[in-house]
């Protein structure tokens, strides 16, 4: 019963007891920073966490604090930082002093960057995770795609083999290297160092589908069992654990199929990125990406990670970042209206929209600057005037 | 075997032997206008419908003007003029100049505005109509809330009443003139007008749900069996009919439910606006509604009314309905990937990703130039640069 399971069962409106056991069985992971305490997980509010951070070819510090700035103005819960060009070390610490989220990295991309997919050892990696570790970073993504894994792929049966960077950078190495997976064959290490800073484990979906036409494969089921066993490895060592799954394209009506698979596989929390339920949403994959993920919520992904309207076209814009967080943001609320059967934030909308109470709605938007800049200067609503339904009927029934 | 049936069979690649069925059975209706035919209902691509119009407080021809021809160039497939200020004829006669979409109206609006809610009598209602018809409209909205339906209302166990406009204002009429609906007492000269003129008559949702919390109630339930009995009535008397109905706010997970009731209940297309399954999505309720349309459309909606991001707080700007009409496409394109089980575009996408051949990728979006806009002007994406998966894989796979 520590403090942060205190904090997280506050924020919930859960019994802090059941929370713990919870907790102990793995079905909830609670990512610290200092005070901050995010509870993701089985009976909890959906979380949205928000990618940032440079590419090698796309490279502004200021523009990367501002995004993180944004997510955390926008509710955000977790922030990845994914940064891959300029000094990656100053960026982090940069969104670290700017925010007050937990942040998640890929520790390969930095590895890869720094010493080169080439020339980097295992050791590399584990040198990157600990230093990324001192900074004060709360979770890392380890992909543990394995040798069978590339076996599969090998028979190009998919159209878009892997799309998952950190899977295709982990998998890159081991083809360069003719080796097995680095983090599978130091998985005990890396179980170690989680366990002594208590940063979650999240193991990353490297099979996720990269078109509708590659949806749900042998790669994919090999690694979700894969996944399921080092996440029990993980737990039974003491390392909060989370699986990323499920993620990718998909047709819509498997959605909340597969979820249901990966939630009847293991206790442990499920991370979605998307999904996507088209391939051609370019543009505005975040839209697409909000019915995914509705549908994945709703079914029992536990955690989902934001698609921009820059997904598939470069690196997202600020705004592009404040969009793909709404959006998604809907889309966990959609979710939780499923899981928790009520919201008081909707029933006070409707409230305040029954007695045309415009101030009190702008206040609970998502958004609320944009909602006041669409209704605009006028005092009234302009879509119906006199004609307003709610009027009409309010003084005639 | 009309040159409409052959026109829809041949935009939608089925048999037009098969077709012509299905639309004796009221399974399809045909909205035609000039040359242009579009098809709706069972075994057909979903379609969606563009809300545009004057309000009595916003009134400028030239931006309705410029929503229409922005409709129909972003793949809008119908076209509602809802408008209510202004000079509602000529503003009618410069949208049908301008577009070649077949466009539906609401007649009670026209009525009310011209004539006076306390004033007008049914005479004036299907006077509009008449005129309406000869204008060359394509389609025409009915209100058929009944008195049962106003005796429910009245028990006020609904937060929100009544949401639809034009079910607000046929009710009002009724109430302020304590009479029966005046198009359920005209009901046989209506049919004779509609199908005078091959007019789909659209039977109106009054009793969509305002908020979560009114969802699936006894009035949606007497507006389902009323409708359902009128259709077959318009059906039997030769004019082409569909239902509005499982529109408005709703869980996310009644959905599916609530559309195959509908379409249980009757043969007739099922015509949706929204659904939203969150109350509180202001500012962004074209994307809490591109998650309903979407699980509508996938558990058999036919048709979607598209919801701007203005929706709740004023008339839609040009943009708004650019916005919305794209959002609720995606919805289409997400339920039609499900009922057709795969799409050409899509699979197109997927290799031109596998090929990371941008131009094709552009083609293919539903607005080519928002996507290269995102893009920017780097020859290649700019989200991984040589970190780039597919090109990762496909050199060491």
């Amino acid at each position: 019963m520590t403090p942060p399971i205190h904090a997280v069962a506050d924020q919930e409106g859960v019994d802090p007891v059941h929370l713990s056991r919870q907790i102990t069985e793995g079905r909830v992971v609670i990512l610290q920073r200092g005070d901050r305490a995010i509870g993701i997980g089985e009976g909890l509010r959906t979380k949205v966490n928000v990618n940032l951070g440079t590419s090698s070819v796309r490279i502004s510090l200021e523009e990367e604090i501002q995004k993180a700035r944004i997510a955390e103005t926008y509710g955000a819960d977790t922030i990845s930082d994914l940064s891959m060009g300029g000094n990656i070390t100053e960026i982090r610490q940069e969104i670290l002093r700017h925010t007050t989220l937990p942040i998640t990295t890929v520790p390969i991309y930095q590895t890869a960057v720094e010493v080169g997919l080439r020339t980097m050892r295992s050791e590399d990696l584990l040198a990157t995770i600990r230093n990324q570790v001192n900074q004060g970073v709360s979770s890392l993504v380890i992909h543990c795609v394995n040798r069978p894994m590339l076996e599969l792929l090998k028979e190009k049966k998919r159209l878009l083999g892997v799309v998952s960077k950190g899977g295709s950078i982990t998998s890159a190495y081991m083809l360069l290297h003719q080796c097995e997976n680095p983090f599978l064959e130091q998985f005990g290490e890396l179980l170690c160092i989680l366990k002594r800073h208590d940063i979650v484990l999240s193991l990353g979906n490297t099979a996720r589908s990269g078109c509708i036409l590659d949806e749900w494969d042998a790669v994919q089921e090999e690694e979700l069992q894969l996944n399921v066993q080092l996440a029990h490895q993980a737990h039974q060592a003491g390392v909060q654990v989370i699986i990323e799954g499920g993620g990718g394209h998909i047709h819509y009506n498997r959605i909340a199929e597969s979820m249901r698979r990966y939630k009847r596989a293991s206790p442990f929390p499920l991370f979605v990125a998307g999904p996507l339920p088209i391939d051609v949403g370019l543009g505005y994959d975040h839209i697409a990406g909000c019915a995914g993920a509705s549908a994945a919520s709703a079914a029992g992904a536990d955690y989902l990670c934001a698609i921009t309207p820059s997904e598939h076209l470069g690196l997202p814009s600020i705004d592009h970042v404040r969009e793909g967080l709404i959006a998604f943001r809907i889309a966990a609320h959609i979710g939780d209206l499923v899981k928790f059967g009520k919201d008081r934030a909707d029933r006070e909308m409707a409230i305040h929209r029954a007695n045309v109470y415009r101030e009190g709605q702008f206040r609970l938007a998502f958004d609320e600057a944009r909602a006041r800049e669409i209704a605009g200067k006028e005092e009234d609503c302009t879509m119906c005037g006199e004609y307003c339904a709610i009027k009409l009927m309010r003084d005639l029934l």
